[in-house]
């Protein structure tokens, strides 16, 4: 049997197509990482924390107290749901007066991502409707891509926006009310409010996406979704229709991949069927480092540290924007969250082509196109102002209005 | 807004649909899971390792000095093909003089279980035809369940089985040559050469699902259909219909979650795009002690422990089996992995009866009916021989051959 058969050659022969949604999806991120590699750019397209606040040396001893202590459950398999005293910490994380959680409310995620995959898994056939604020997070996009969902913008700034009837025919309804990736926009309050009676009224699921919670740089947060919702039933444990969704990589670090949803159980033992399908389980190595952050106060402790950072970078950005770009552009300043949304003056500039400009005067931004789920949005830029400290975001801006002038100029 | 809404009760509000898929799925992991938690109780169902084999210190350290090391590697994004010294090492670790394989053939999986659920993202729609062999593993079901596929069984003993006729119009082959999960049976080696034979014909791709290929007990393992593929088409870097899927939860353990995919390029981009929108990249953390654990020898260092105590254990289940069962059931011994297959000698023996009087008994085995994808299988049991010394799993058949007693004196 060394000799080789003879049907050695399959050079003719057609492999199986791959599914549809494949030649739907968009290499993106794989630009943006390869973009990341060329020497001297700024990168202030992505979605990174600033690296020098991972706490390595906090984390790096945690792990190890982790695996010593608890080998079986670090290194076994553990719970589909997640492990019970993290689902537990994270119950109690978010209980308050009126929200009574307990571990049948918590599923523990790999990563914020993942838990957008279950949600589609759970709820979606192919073709099915979600209702959504857009643009939106590219991941979300691409965490449903599979299953070819129709889309409906929730216009959440129009005057006569209607809830009830914007989430009529969905599936789910999602939303980013805390600093909306990529707009930066907070929802307020009426409108939250809005949202949560219109979910309790038509019963459809209101997923709210909230891996920027904790970065409120100006005054105080705003109640979530979720404990709105436990305002209109007093008293019960939670089963409304609210999916909140959070995650440790913008607390800790997003190489854990820790995230988790809280939900009514019927949703949560829904998610987490779809969850033995896709990973089995969350490592236990990461989820007993998750808990212990929690417990230890570490999540409590790198948060002033985190905010002041990101507020002064925040202002950075901004200033450079008012300096350079102000002929442009147009934007509001975000009140929390990593990202500025840009929108061009001139509708005919078109942010796609500016992108590429960008990369070739050594800046790499995001082009709206991208939050778009049918592409057409070509007049905004997303900025990121978390992982680049002050002069870099500077620099940064000024090569971004050296790329538009080039531009203006050849049109 | 503290007053609740006029709105506030959604008891009538119905909630749209979960996806159908969730009504055709069951609960048998959830109830094993249930059943180990019963006092006294021998598991002799579930597929996990020795946890006294875990190398719990070396894991520990290798983790603390990962971390502290290389804190941007572990506590950052990642690509999310994985990181490029694993992708390096593990393309090392299984090139040979025949199989040449670049970091471009390897996606790192946040465990085994992922690949399987990137392989049905990624070549499965709706109602799309698998063939594989039956039965077979819960969890490939499970990973394919939410794309509702049709399943065409490849009956590899059949004197006549024609393996280019049985690949006909499936999207993929699924096989777990050595010591098929649950069967433990090995496919032979004119088998494999015929199946990869077969895939390189009609191009239809070959899954080669290997968690179990260190865990051989007899003799010397045979080529993988990796290898046998690559001899068809020398001289070139792999790009043939092969899949080879690892994983190093049998190897260290299962808490890392950490696996992989070998196969052509454009595969591993197809496989790359739906990981994207699963998890994004897999832990930093786990990759990295992942990495050293392949790098440092351990496991090479913890192999002969391992296949030590599993003949060990092997060896006393089939004596067990052969004191107490023998009446009832026939098995063959196998030469690897974690199971022995045990059929009833009477096709009228109702082996899901069998599972709920075994528990009644104090012993817990997995009734074949999870293995089959129409559930009809009802006359065998897979019994697991890993995680119970050798005593344990005496008196575990011991309890089982008491079950089919009193199951036996009811008929």
């Amino acid at each position: 049997m060394n000799t080789p058969s003879p049907q050695q050659t399959d050079v003719a022969a057609p492999r199986p197509a791959f599914a549809r949604w494949l030649s739907t999806t968009n290499d993106v991120t794989r630009r943006f990482l390869s973009a990341g590699r060329i020497p001297g750019l700024i990168n202030i397209a992505g979605g990174l924390p600033a690296p020098e606040l991972y706490p390595a040396a906090e984390v790096a001893a945690l792990a190890r107290r982790a695996i010593e202590e608890h080998p079986q459950e670090t290194l076994g398999y553990g719970p589909i749901e997640g492990l019970p005293e993290l689902r537990d910490a994270l119950a109690a994380r978010f209980t308050t007066a009126e929200l009574r959680l307990g571990r049948e409310n918590v599923l523990v995620t790999t990563s914020g991502m993942q838990g957008l995959d279950l949600i589609g898994k759970a709820l979606l056939e192919e073709g099915g409707l979600i209702a959504g604020q857009f643009p939106t997070y590219l991941g979300a996009l691409d965490a449903w891509r599979p299953r070819r969902p129709a889309y409906r913008n929730l216009l959440l700034e129009e005057p006569k926006f209607d809830a009830f009837a914007a989430m009529a025919g969905a599936q789910f309804v999602y939303t980013v009310p805390n600093f909306s990736n990529p707009s930066g926009r907070l929802v307020g309050l009426p409108m939250r409010q809005a949202l949560v009676d219109a979910a309790h009224r038509s019963g459809v699921w209101l997923v709210e996406d909230d891996p920027y919670g904790a970065l409120h740089y100006d005054g105080a947060p705003l109640p979530r979704l979720l404990d709105l919702s436990a305002r209109c039933r007093p008293g019960r444990s939670y089963d409304g229709p609210i999916l909140y969704m959070g995650t440790l990589s913008k607390e800790i670090a997003p190489g854990l991949r820790i995230g988790w949803v809280i939900g009514a159980p019927e949703m949560i033992e829904a998610l987490t069927m779809a969850k033995q399908g896709s990973d089995m389980c969350t490592s236990g190595v990461t989820q007993r480092i998750a808990l212990a952050a929690l417990e230890s106060g570490l999540v409590e402790r790198l948060r002033p540290a985190i905010v002041d950072l990101y507020r002064e970078r925040r202002d950075a950005l901004c200033a450079a924007l008012a300096d350079h770009l102000a002929e442009w552009f147009e934007w509001e300043v975000p009140v929390g969250g990593m990202f500025v949304w840009a929108v061009a003056r001139d509708p005919a500039l078109d942010t796609d082509r500016l992108f590429q400009a960008g990369l070739e005067a050594g800046v790499c931004v995001t082009p709206s196109s991208v939050f778009d789920p049918a592409g057409r949005n070509r007049r905004a830029l997303r900025l990121n102002f978390t992982l680049n400290p002050p002069d870099r975001l500077a620099e940064g801006v000024r090569r971004l209005a050296a790329a538009v002038r080039v531009m203006a100029k050849k049109d």
